[in-house]
């Protein structure tokens, strides 16, 4: 098995309320919108909302039943973030725009660590350390490489 | 939010199991495991495999509980394959392996698709047409360009 892309797909109860909370509260850029699918491409995943009902369809064709889909929890997008400050401002933003946030950042392991979840119960983890911050200015090196 | 990258973290309930599903049953690339960890880098996804005390050690940080870790068919995996004879080998391979296959691969809007789940549910899509031969010939290309 030799994929040449992944895309992965998680549920989503409300696309509208998704997309207000992705887009308008927490600014990810959205490429792609349909009628059940919101699409984001962030760096190393692309990612799909998809319509409740979109989503069982799509499971049934698979023989699979979602009964308890979306599933709080039921896996862990982990984002390298280049900043302490960009950790804690998003989970202000997460919080504003509708999601759930059990605490404030915090050391663990030596990384400065934030979670939380989207309006659905999909759990995002926020790591900053020495690392993410290289990644973010070699990052960002490129992106002025390139303009 | 703009994260530098992205791992997806999915619980399963026996690591040496997922191991031998995925290792040894689909050849699929492992560059790290530790004691509890599976690391998988795919093109476009990095996937983090995690046993489940693990798993749910790391959600109630976040303060989630997720009670029904691993939840089937809570996201889906979807894979861009490069031919039609892939898709059948790896519904073969995925069986053999210990994991559940709902029936042979067939046309779905133009794509030639399968399913197939891991021994926890996982469920992973196999989509083939012209984009994907494309996007795995181009890839052939560029493998041959630098090596």
């Amino acid at each position: 098995m030799k994929p040449t892309t992944v895309i992965v797909s998680l549920p989503v109860t409300d696309l509208d309320r998704s997309l207000r909370f992705y887009r308008d509260g927490l600014h990810l850029p959205t490429p792609d919108i349909d009628e059940s699918i919101i699409a984001f491409e962030l760096p190393n995943l692309s990612l799909f909302l998809i319509e409740h009902s979109q989503y069982t369809a799509y499971t049934n064709r698979a023989g699979v039943h979602a009964h308890n889909a979306p599933a709080a929890g039921a896996c862990v997008l982990s984002c390298a973030i280049g900043s302490k400050e960009e950790v804690d401002d998003t989970l202000v933003r997460a919080e504003t725009a509708g999601g759930s946030v059990s605490g404030p950042a915090d050391y663990y392991d030596g990384s400065y660590t934030g979670y939380f979840s989207d309006p659905d119960g999909h759990l995002w983890e926020l790591v900053f350390n020495s690392r993410t911050e290289a990644a973010a200015a070699s990052g960002a090196a490129t992106e002025k490489d390139t303009t």
